[in-house]
């Protein structure tokens, strides 16, 4: 009787708090960033309660090494994170051409990370730049110092976290924290 | 003593004559083209000696299916044939922001198609498509019908291979046939 008590109150907290891993991405081919958060949503009322820094940073890889070698790192590299990270969602900047000069070099690095995260049957979603500005500042013309302050903001954290890489990759895991509709759609489909 | 002779025969044979299967590509997310020719050169006077066709054809991915999966099927496709085809060099042609709709779509595809190349150790050369019509018609400005033609009158086909995009890839991998600088270099590196 006892330990059927346990498992309702228990049943009764896990129906209640609905925890989510969402790791966000900032496409790059010398540098790719990522940010993981946990976030902790009110299954009954379906409102966001709390949202916590997991883990964040970079892939690096080096300018002199030929191209195939240097998506051989990253494939490798985002294998071991997303193993260690285990996110339930996956968050990527929209590509536009806005940056000509390396807009294919970064595609290419894009294509390695969706595929990587296809085999790993992680769902994903898009941003625009402006949306992710938008859901951090309010302002979708807002600088990369105001989104970053955001970020920390929102993650009780005392110092912007560095590399920019790194927190843009937040930023962009934050903007599907900001969206219940993504957060519920694909519990939904989980 | 005959076994000797015949050993002797057999090494001056394939001293004389280098065999060496180069597999051309056509990137793309919607069909991927790759066409197989396999090359005999004279080792001593580093001449090409005769070239003619392995296999051609297309990876296709269906229009409708998610881009991460797409990706997955040009993977696993891509892996299958350098398993069968073993070529000792691979071609493949530039990525230019002349197909300005679909060059994102197409780079994305083609990392994907380079990180397999790099897993597989295949050195990579790249050309342009002027480079390639300039090889196979002696004009850089050639149409896409005389660049076929050529391909098929090279390979001693009686018909231009189909689809365009085996046939273009099949154009990329003769321009380093026609190339004994790059024929002999990746010999080297061998």
């Amino acid at each position: 009787m006892t330990n059927y008590c346990w498992c309702v109150r228990y049943r009764l907290r896990t129906l209640r708090f609905m925890k989510k891993v969402i790791l966000g991405f900032d496409p790059g081919l010398a540098i790719l960033g990522f940010g993981a958060i946990e976030c902790q949503i009110n299954d009954k009322t379906q409102e966001q309660e709390t949202v916590s820094l997991i883990d964040f940073g970079v892939i690096k890889t080096p300018a002199k090494t030929e191209l195939g070698k240097r998506l051989c790192i990253i494939y490798d590299d985002l294998n071991q994170l997303l193993t260690h990270i285990k996110p339930d969602l996956a968050i990527v900047e929209k590509l536009f051409f806005y940056r000509m000069g390396n807009t294919i070099a970064v595609a290419q690095a894009k294509g390695v990370l969706l595929l990587v995260l296809a085999q790993h049957q992680i769902p994903l979603v898009e941003f625009t730049p402006g949306q992710v500005k938008q859901a951090l500042t309010g302002y979708g013309n807002a600088d990369k110092y105001q989104v970053q302050q955001a970020v920390a903001r929102e993650l009780n954290l005392t110092e912007i976290p560095k590399p920019d890489d790194a927190a843009d990759a937040l930023a962009v895991a934050l903007t599907a924290w900001f969206d219940p509709d993504i957060m519920f759609q694909y519990e939904l489909s989980h």
